[in-house]
């Protein structure tokens, strides 16, 4: 037992079917993986309990996966806050776009995305993905953190940081795949065409057609501006969803990001097709984009996950202001307060996610075999008090700031002392109190 | 100099008219009021600098006015997460309602009322304005717990907690008025009408005279609910706003909470007539009641400011994440990334916040002669980096658990030990990287 650990004394999330509330609940890893989880301690483990180095004790905070945040650009971090509340179009063309082609080099890359790697880890975050432009930096320096990731090379139809001629950005991603997928088993390489209006026909189709012969998940922001549609319209005569569709795109291998301009015909595509969608609320708030029908998407059974989209348009890699966000933003839109319930958006940040990038036998739920990728949240905080229901907790009240462990295969990447409550809490830790609801 | 605060080594932003940023800024505290503020630290207090009882070093973070919290129902703590994602009747009637029944007493108010303002005051909150029932309980918590606060008698023409019978709903109202008005500098009382719908024409009448002949802000729930407006004009034959107008009930000493159902011809009537308004973008998203038309307020000239609402609803009370939402929410709804910029967002939560309450002259800003109702958020957190603007960095960035420390009228309530960030951060404290747009 030399390499076991267990983590017990929690309110245990395991995120599986049903999504049962374990009221005092244990999980037991073994080599990095979950070798059994449950709510009775086995008699053959209990003496890890007494082992202050093989213990977690949740002290009667919430045990449950780690957050899957569905997309990023990790690198952007470096341009948090440097441009906001402005028209799309001075943004990216006045700002962004200038500022990557002044600041973006193998470096920055490096080093900012090892900044949202901490950032992300910090609040719970155990698996992202992420696609941008010199991506093998951006690559190495997830696998250094140790959170788990896809890193998908960027593609795009006009000169970008590290493929100054457009003309080899399928070449140049071919490269990456092939390097990457030996860098780490935590880091999945992944091929992320930009959108349906900056790559042409050919190389969306030279794209995915790589991606299938590697055998790797091809991205790609979709229907994401209220532009984006009619521009597509115009061009190809066919919605954005349908138009992927014609060039034999949409497989379960593809992830369609934002998704925000669908009707129910692309839904229709989309559920058929069975690719993966990743709902980003708050960088489509942010912009302006829109509100993606997910309340629709999810009753035709597709799988949503959530993401934060990068630091430019956000301006946090926060998973647990996204839930909030998402469940909130479609109950005022719909204008029904039953949409998106705590359930819904905390499955979509966790095993809905890991499902949509592919990795839903890997992580995303708390089961035997899985990798241990698991977070501790701190439940005693002022805001959190009292908990009734804990998916509530989680969604509409807890913080980044409240995870306490994070495991990623079975490693530990976050360890936070007790927490401080300088004015005091009324509640002992692990009081929970189940509603009668 | 014995009872001399200073606050110093920080980005100062005072909130005052042109919204400045000064970027190594102090505020010098004397007897719980601001005595001076500025960039450059006057000669003769620059021994403050030295006594570490008489100085507060901002570390590089920022140092602004505390945040006001517009509308809150502060015993309602009690019932956070108690049940969410239901249809409004049910909710109400299923839930809330006998909850409150059941569990409301002056012992709960009391306690509940203290564990609000311990989470307030932790998350960087100042100044609240409370309506609920046992008003006088809640009042003797906020009194003792530090924060400043409106406290307002909730009305209401049902049996309520301890007002069993309606009639002498006004009578209590007065009671509590002349009882509060001794308890502390910091407590100033208020009349809270529930709102036009459980309220008469004669109660309305009646309580706002009341608050009139005593001097208090009369705080009223208008124009929540997609029901409302309906109901009013099938009964009274007008809008809610031209209803609460025809009854003379519309000055600037009349706080009208949420007016997410308003016309042209409301904004109108209410700017004419000087009223506050309270927007509460989280619960108005939760509860699916609709959302406000803010940015046509704001363009209108009116003193909106920005509250949580009670845990019931929203599920905590958390300026930060207001802020953000405010300013993300109605982007999205206009799909014009332009509207509720940082800059406006952060004022609505301080200094026009204080304005609609009737305490501008007394908190929301830092200048000389105001209480010293000041804060300082911590900036070297990984999602707080880089910070290329700081209005920003609060607004879309910042989280409750940033805040280090937490002044009301001189009185430190908040103290945080220089932030742990067990993963490491980029960036020292302090150099902060202004834009160049
Ligand atoms: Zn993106
Ligand atoms: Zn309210």
């Amino acid at each position: 037992m030399e390499n076991d650990i267990l983590i017990h004394n929690g309110i245990l999330l395991t995120m599986e079917d049903g999504l049962p509330v374990i009221e005092n609940g244990f999980v037991h890893i073994k080599q990095g993986k979950i070798a059994d989880c449950g709510p009775a301690l086995p008699e053959q483990i209990r003496t890890l309990a007494q082992n202050p180095a093989r213990q977690i004790d949740a002290c009667g905070g919430i045990i449950m996966p780690g957050l899957v945040n569905g997309h990023t650009h990790t690198p952007m971090s470096m341009f948090r806050g440097l441009a906001d509340d402005l028209p799309l179009d001075l943004w990216l063309n006045g700002h962004i776009f200038p500022a990557e082609a002044r600041d973006v080099n193998p470096e920055s890359v490096a080093q900012w995305t090892a900044h949202s790697c901490r950032e992300m880890l910090a609040g719970g975050i155990t698996t992202c993905c992420d696609g941008y432009f010199l991506e093998s930096h951006a690559a190495k320096a997830m696998a250094d953190s140790g959170i788990r990731a896809v890193a998908g090379q960027g593609v795009i139809d006009f000169p970008a940081p590290g493929v100054p001629d457009p003309v080899k950005n399928i070449d140049h991603a071919k490269d990456f795949i092939e390097k990457t997928s030996t860098l780490s088993p935590r880091i999945t390489p992944s091929l992320f065409c930009h959108s349906p209006y900056t790559c042409s026909k050919q190389t969306l189709v030279a794209g995915k057609n790589l991606a299938r012969e590697k055998g790797v998940l091809f991205q790609i922001h979709a229907a994401e501006t209220r532009a984006e549609p009619g521009m597509i319209k115009e061009n190809r005569g066919l919605s954005v969803i349908a138009y992927l569709d014609s060039l034999a795109i949409l497989d379960p291998d593809t992830l369609l990001i934002h998704c925000v301009w669908l009707d129910e015909n692309d839904i229709g595509i989309i559920a058929k097709r069975g690719c993966g969608v990743i709902h980003c609320p708050e960088s489509n708030m942010k912009l302006a984009s829109g509100v993606a029908p997910v309340p629709d998407m999810v009753a035709a059974g597709l799988t949503v996950g959530l993401g934060t989209d990068g630091c430019a348009s956000n301006n946090d890699q926060d998973m647990f202001s996204e839930m909030d966000t998402a469940a909130k933003l479609h109950k005022v839109v719909r204008l029904d307060p039953c949409v998106m319930d705590a359930r819904t958006c905390l499955k979509m940040a966790t095993i809905d996610g890991a499902k949509a990038l592919g990795l839903g036998d890997i992580t995303g739920s708390i089961h035997p075999g899985k990798a241990a990728d698991i977070i501790v949240v701190d439940t005693t905080g002022l805001h959190m008090t009292p908990m009734h229901d804990p998916y509530s907790g989680l969604v509409y009240a807890a913080r980044a700031s409240d995870v306490s462990w994070v495991m990623v295969e079975g490693k530990i990447r976050l360890k936070k002392n007790p927490p401080l409550h300088p004015l005091g809490t009324d509640r002992p830790a692990g009081s929970y109190r189940p509603s009668t609801r």
